[in-house]
């Protein structure tokens, strides 16, 4: 495989706000089109939100073999101009954006991103994984006793070379080998030179997407990268699937793992995913729109705006103002030149981190009850800034209501979440939190309320329930293995 | 004079949004304060949306002298580095953001970025201007006879070579010579090694205001370039009135010009100034709000949403919710990480361009009867793509609401409008506009509503109107002398 | 291992005359001081002229653990900046500078660029290799067969599987296994937590010395190397001969291979080791002065000038001189600033390409007999253009000496050669290339008067050639398996 | 004038060696070619020696009129991309590569970079000075009084100012006006639309030459510059010429200025000049050679070998030798990679400067009596340096022989020296100079062995000079007007 040699045009960025939980990846795959890496990249561009320090595509085309490019930075920066996409050419190609990784501490190296290659006896593989791996400790450490090389500190690069040891006479079968190795969340695009690959881990943890494009068929994490490339939505992946396409456009359907309940994670509905895709048969913006409706319900208060904290809160903002009947307002407006690192003046500007992104409607607020709807309380930093804006402006009272409960629980199924103790949720009750933001009141969606928002009519079940709620219950559907073995405490039966 | 001799880290940036007028600049200045360059560093950064294309910083300091650094792309990438912005010390500085210039065809060069700076014998002065000169070119031609160098293909350079000219024996009165030559609209700042000047044309046509830091006063082009810094809003800066803000803070008012009767720009209110902004009092998002409730009462249609075209025409479609009773939406998705060079994949993405900043929320919009609000319409290559979109989502109805009049005359005084005849209203009447843009409906606010919903409770005075609307009436204030000098036709009686 | 994450300032160079055989790689490491990645930069900076594609640096830190830094282009451009060295801390180091590896066709991927780490279970380690594997390919195939994942298109990555492959317990024995399994010319220096090592193969066919500084100890391609860092000149590493040296100073030698007579390349003494190096006790200089003395008793001529082709010809060119009493003088001026990409003015100039670097002194030249001497001819493109332009400028004869034999087969042991048929002396007589040339007179140095150059007082033993000297003679000392494999034709008994 | 847009390439150097005189600046024009700015590229190519921090063309095309574009670095690393190129079409152009200016103090700005361009009410001119105007202050107070605006601190911006206020009709005319009211050295080029002028100021201090090529015509600097493009070289400019080329290759030739005997620059022979170019009709090279018999002559001494100081000292080092036959030898190698930036390892390595560029050659040079040739001591650090590492090497005795007069005075006529005092010779003895330096024997040409070897068989002529020899004589043709109002102190009838 050859690496694009043109240098990469822009540099990694921060993450806009690091007050939120961060999707690690975003995957997007395509087989019989023209020109695959153009398609990717569009895809790609359309689930940056999933994933923006890093992007990479591999493809390949019978006269040039395979070739890749993986850069720092968003993929409108590196992926489109006419001489890196010169050095992508073929009908088949997968690619991958990132946040970052399970294991880099500190700055991603270029090695860390993917698509993953493997040179097998039977020619090329490549792989993007969007999930974690609970066991790749044990994997790594089992794989560098037999004789493997490690490129790289992702947890994903464990299923190349399981699959560079395996026995099968092919690559879909050999993938197959690998992945029942692996614990863990995980949803996979591959290629091998002629087919394109799609998998989802057997409780369905992370999306992926099917769709038809002409002849051919892609693979997204969301259907927001079906529409940008024009493709048609055809069906979800099923948790526990593995879907072989082929160049002609044969597409034949697997069963590689053995069949659980599905534990979809209930977080893509509340923040991860893009308003306008499609979950369950539903729009994301109307699931949330309808949590903002239960929300109003659940929690009440008299006032005269409700405004969203953009831009993730306008979806729940606006559900909340139409079954309130209280008016929906911008009250705070959001740059979209997005600046986060300008240098502090030496007179210092009061929340000027904020101040960067969000501005406060003075004029608007000013003796104003104003509802401000964000879709989840992390560490609370930022909620804290946005509550002294709003009072700095003059309103007369400030309510929160938040689209999701308590996030109390870190995530080990490929979200960035911070330690345990770093939760605002993991230490405080909703009354200590309410104080510690200064606020008149605070309210979050139950755990009833949010599974009723999705489709639940009679909410969450119990005893099986229908999604991973991790990060809200802390029961965890896969046990996080190497997590446990670094001391991690799961929740006692007194929790 | 020295310029930061470090490189620029992003390049220049095509417009966003080909199919909008483009207000030209944005200027910002501070005195008084320990690090002035960061302060308007962080000034230009909230004024982003006036300009785009480059910026610059000029700051003088007692024992560095005056230094300067302008760069292309945003200010985000250019005056964030702590290395670029040690090259700019002390207690006053001006800045300047910019689109693009009367005068230069095609790419700008870094000459033609301003703030300009002048050495005179008694001190060098520099200059941010907004606006457009409309007797630049005359000025020019005469003072190149008299043995001026000219630097830049900027209008503006006109006032800085006749401020070298004049004999007066300080700056601000030379400045007031130099303006006085001086035909059409500009809001300026300026600066010498310890004053810092504003001035308002006779009419106020673009809008400049006066805000409070400390012990230190900033000029800004809007008042949300002085929330970001902490600054408490003043006053604007009246038309016809020059302000010297001295080192120590005193602040003197000058009346330079003759007196008229105030013509400010229209447009502001409808889509260049940022909704957070205060104009006139009042916040600029519900100005927009108002108009959003006019054109619902104007133009009422049964529709089961109201969405607004991302980003701009949002207020005005939360008014129209408001007042019509209709549920507001988010039927149309912004990307946000806007890509806009992508390239095509061979097989043809129908609508590429807009795609890559918009998506329609298929799932939502299946089988409704959608109004689109919009700001304006200008050639309605955009207005077009849009509706296609809506269409294939499988929308029962599209109704376009725009909350301007028709834009059919070209604006002179520091807009980037197309020509004439590229403006679809200029040919068109509103219902050859409605076939042409094929939707259900199509209407635009009238003259007098937009009037009445800034506050003209009678509507315009057609004798004596209260703000310059030449784009829409083509009754222009000041007569554009060079564009009249090279064949443009002012509107006839007949029209 | 962490890489830099640091952008490269500059960008690979294209060779700068493409008619020399190039030597691949130059190999550097030390042990015992305080910051060696400054060290190792310096080294590699000295041996510059091995290799100017790319250049990598492998530290280790007890406390930031291995970090490593890649970049194409120039030493001088990719590792002097502060930023990138603080990634690069601790007391052991290793680094390489590369032309081209075997294996890449075309550009070479970042992935291809030395040293190559691979994690042990006993811990890491990272080599560095000049040189060539003649039976890469057969040991790739089986490395994958056995489930190994090629990282890059690079020969030397083989060592480092073999290595992770071996039983042994410690890594100094598993080189040894990998090594005894590799074929070819190889000198190796590499690296664990503690240990430095290296290694040459059992004919010693590509340098590798020790130098002392200070506690510590460093290993150089050549002795230039430890010249610039103040290093003492130890010894050369003998052929066969591995060395390990500790982080305390203790040197140990292993004998890992079958004895055999050395092998030297000579061609180092002709052209790849720089002038000022010291081989087999001698200055390379006072060799290349001997073979201009030698070569002046072998073809004397008439004549009013000996003139370098600069800047190799030169010491032969002295050494003719004061053997024929020939004044010596510059007839041909190098530019400094070494210019190799400009646009061809639409007036063709005639030999362009050879004008940006050097250039005649006609007033000189004008009307003189005048003797060119040149190290070697590959393909005579540039003696061609060099002829032309003296020619132009007025000489009225000259005449080429060559201070080496005909270049008459390729290498396979880790110098770039054209294939066998665009080598000049492959395909004619020395009159047919003399004419070819246009010159009135072409001489080589015979392979006697070579070896007796370079001290070999009887000249070269047949029987047992004390040198590699497959390039003029075609016997090659260790079969090329994998050339073989596709083709190439050894020396028949004929020829 | 549209200047490229496209970002520079590569950043300033820092100067190579800091202990020479610097050129301050490189010229070249071509007119009645196809494409001219390749060939100016080419030009400055050829005369980087003469100023290596940044360089400049201007080009004129009657469809795209002025064009430039002007950048830091190598002329090698700016104007070799067809990008770059394509920005600069035209028949007509001129350019200029400097090392820096007078005035600029620290970091130079790129507005300082020539060619500098006016735009007249006649057309537009540009120019491109070598050479420095000794009464620029002065003359910029009165320009500025006046109300010209400055936008460099370049002396020779005061040159277009000046045309721009003359009254004459046509650009020669307003050239002949600004130059006369200018005191000190120059050699211009200039063009307009269709016309190239070159102009050498009354004394001819600094060289230019006319060139022929194909049906037009090139001036440059020296004659290496005609060479690289195929010019033929016609005749040196004449002090006090101006000569004025038309499209169509008409020459005409006029005298503007006073008439004066010559005073050419004596260090061009010395060092400035490229040893291939043409001067007075013989090579540079063989002036230097002479110089080297000359000082054989004058201080003859017994030892084993003749070394250059590499490379500016080489010819002369060869003729040392042909006179005295001590043979020539290379006891010093120059890294042809050319660092000067590197982080010093913590061990601290002695001469690590210039160890980055130069290394003994030890092998030889260890127990040898050593003559080193170097062309000037200017405040002696990197001779101390070099006789370090000789001695270090093993040298048994040292002896500098140097191919200039002792420098003890700065030059003001376009030469970058030091202040007065950071001369060496300016404080000490030759006596105490070679004590300072630690060598065995120092000595340096005398005054009239220099004039002997340039060609004046019977010396300087005391009462008018042949040669501007300020630096050695500190006989100073043109009064320093701007320095003596600064305080500098003119050599009184005591020294």
């Amino acid at each position: 495989m050859t690496d694009s040699p043109l240098p990469q045009t822009a540099w990694r960025e921060t993450p806009f706000d690091d007050d939120k939980l961060k999707e690690e990846c975003g995957i997007f795959g395509v087989n019989g089109v023209s020109t695959a890496a153009n398609f990717v990249a569009l895809g790609l561009h359309a689930l940056q939100h999933r994933g923006q320090e890093a992007g990479g595509i591999v493809v390949h085309d019978p006269e040039h073999g395979f070739n890749s490019a993986r850069r720092f930075g968003y993929v409108r920066d590196n992926f489109t101009s006419q001489a890196v996409m010169d050095t992508l050419p073929g009908p088949i190609a997968i690619g991958h954006v990132r946040y970052s990784t399970a294991g880099s501490k500190g700055a991603t190296a270029i090695r860390d991103v993917q698509p993953f290659f493997g040179e097998f006896a039977m020619g090329g593989a490549a792989i993007a994984h969007n999930g974690n791996i609970t066991n790749a400790e044990e994997l790594r450490r089992e794989l560098i006793e037999r004789g493997s090389i490690f490129q790289s500190s992702s947890d994903s690069e464990c299923i190349i070379h399981l699959m560079a040891r395996s026995l099968q006479k092919n690559i879909p079968e050999r993938m197959k080998d690998a992945l029942r190795r692996v614990e863990g969340a995980f949803s996979v695009v591959a290629m091998t030179r002629t087919k394109l690959i799609g998998v989802r881990d057997a409780l369905g943890v992370r999306p992926l997407v099917l769709g038809r494009i002409g002849d051919g068929y892609a693979l997204a994490s969301e259907t927001c990268a079906l529409d940008i490339i024009g493709a048609e939505f055809v069906r979800e992946i099923e948790p526990g699937e593995m879907v072989v396409i082929s160049s002609t456009g044969e597409v034949t359907s697997h069963r590689p793992f053995e069949q659980k309940p599905s534990r979809f994670c209930i977080f893509e509905h509340v923040y991860f995913s893009r308003p306008d895709s499609i979950l369950g048969g539903r729009s994301v913006y109307e699931t949330r729109e309808n949590i903002g409706r239960e929300l109003a319900k659940e929690a009440p208060v008299e006032a005269d705006l409700v405004c969203p904290v953009p831009d993730s809160g306008t979806p729940a903002a606006i559900g909340f103002s139409l079954q309130s009947g209280i008016p929906y307002a911008m009250g705070i407006i959001r740059n979209q030149y997005m600046g986060r690192t300008f240098i502090e003046p030496s007179e210092q500007v009061r929340n000027l981190g904020v101040r960067l992104k969000l501005n406060v409607n003075r004029a608007l607020i000013r003796g104003k009850r104003v509802i401000l709807v964000d879709d989840s309380v992390v560490r609370g930093t930022t909620s804290r800034k946005i509550k002294e804006m709003i009072l700095d402006a003059g309103a007369a009272e400030v309510h929160f209501r938040i689209a999701s409960p308590p996030t109390a629980w870190p995530c080990f199924y490929g979200v960035d979440t911070p330690q345990r103790e770093k939760l605002l949720a993991a230490t405080m009750s909703e009354e200590e939190m309410r104080t510690h933001l200064g606020v008149d009141s605070l309210k979050f969606i139950s755990l009833d309320g949010l599974y009723r928002a999705v489709g639940e009519a009679n909410g969450r079940d119990a005893k099986a329930p229908q999604y991973c709620d991790a990060c809200f219950s802390g029961e965890y559907p896969v046990a996080p293995r190497d997590k446990l073995a670094q001391g991690f405490q799961l929740k006692t039966a007194a929790e």
